[in-house]
């Protein structure tokens, strides 16, 4: 199954024929991360991501209580149209859900995040070769010693990094193109040595796949929204809800809006 | 009195030696608008603030109680630092104090958001003539009919916007400088007609003062910092605290740092 727009993937997802990770699906669409938490929460958790805008890019925040999109999409029910959730409780993974319309409560709040599948895009359309993509996997991600700022609640958060490889004249232009999307990641969170940021083994991400690096290249390293995730298994909330990594909201609205 | 840094400014606004307008002081370094609320007006105002990102471009928001601030400024106190502060109750201008230590509460939450003053040094360093600065007066503010998103009990509130007047081959430069400055307004909102953005009379400021326009020039409209002020009026929370205008915080940061 492949969907032209977010509308007719949100569709299948609603009625849950779509159950599959939404990498390739409604191209040129803005993907977005998911986090849901009750309201007394949800504030230290929006305070954490405005001072972490690198791993944490808010891109829509719904009213208290509402599950419905109005910026990302027209409408869209964030309790139903993701096709496949992640339910946490005090931290650990507790349950995964086609829909989450019997958990919601009239206190949460939902945040959607931006994702690397928009500047991935861009960084294909300046003709860069993206590891994974090429390689068909995941993009390798890894937590490391980079520290994100605290927010009452959300405490000692270590960031997750995602990688890509690029040789030495490519990587400037990778800063480039990045740079420009700051609601989606923006550019660079380090360049280089691993060890540097605490990774032991760069063959050995701790989420999704290794990727290939070839004699001469450069590791670039991005802020990666699994960092909330991460926030949250370190501050456990009794209940947050995420989508679950690879099935993503997609929106109305194009990649190339969040272009500064 | 000219100070060289924000520290120096902050001191002396502690010790209520200083209780002057900012502009042209501490040369290079950030100021920013206050909004301080109680923790459940806060999160509305924060929800708004991410929705309504050019009028409100936050720079800073502390946890709840915490009125030191961590990164415009280090350690900088928020109920004191700053030569003057307005109070208002129920929407209303209520007092013009010199510091807000008293009515401090456990709940408030304070919020730093960018000041134009960041981008016109940098129309100035891009050798734009910026009317208001030649003239020596202030900025001219007008009420418009572009409507704010709302977010919560911040509903119906209209965009406050500054005018500042270019020849036509300035207006692109000047769109082009402050682009790169999404943390304080970003590029402009409206040029050109100003009935178009529900402005009676351009000789007729809502806040600050009339410039001069030339002949051939056109008004640019840039989002401005006085629209929390304005969601303030409408909404009415029983206590919301701002700087007085023209009396802004100063920090630490330099306004380079608050470039994309």
């Amino acid at each position: 199954m492949i969907f032209k727009t977010g509308q007719e993937l949100r569709d299948a997802a609603k009625k849950n024929i779509f159950k599959s990770q939404t990498s390739g699906q409604a191209k040129g669409y803005v993907q977005a991360n998911l986090v849901i938490l009750p309201a007394d929460w949800a504030f230290d958790f929006m305070i954490f991501a405005q001072r972490n805008p690198k791993p944490c890019p808010l891109i829509e925040v719904g009213d208290k209580g509402n599950p419905y999109t109005s910026f990302c999409a027209d409408h869209a029910d964030i309790r139903t149209d993701i096709p496949k959730y992640h339910v946490y409780r005090n931290g650990e993974l507790d349950a995964e859900l086609d829909d989450i319309g019997d958990l919601w409560q009239d206190d949460f709040v939902f945040f959607l995040l931006g994702c690397s599948f928009t500047f991935e895009q861009a960084l294909l359309l300046a003709d860069l070769d993206v590891r994974h993509i090429t390689e068909k996997s995941n993009v390798p991600m890894y937590k490391t010693n980079i520290p994100c700022h605290s927010a009452g609640k959300f405490k000692e958060t270590p960031m997750v990094v995602s990688m890509r490889p690029f040789k030495s004249k490519d990587v400037i232009k990778a800063i480039e193109v990045t740079r420009d999307f700051p609601a989606v990641h923006g550019s660079p969170v380090h360049i280089g040595s691993s060890e540097e940021i605490g990774i032991a083994d760069i063959s050995k991400p701790d989420f999704g796949d290794p990727v290939t690096i070839n004699e001469g290249e450069v590791s670039v390293f991005w802020a990666c929204g699994v960092t909330p995730q991460m926030a949250a298994m370190v501050a456990k909330p009794p209940l947050m809800i995420t989508h679950a990594p690879g099935y993503m909201f997609v929106g109305d609205k194009k990649d190339y809006e969040y272009k500064l």
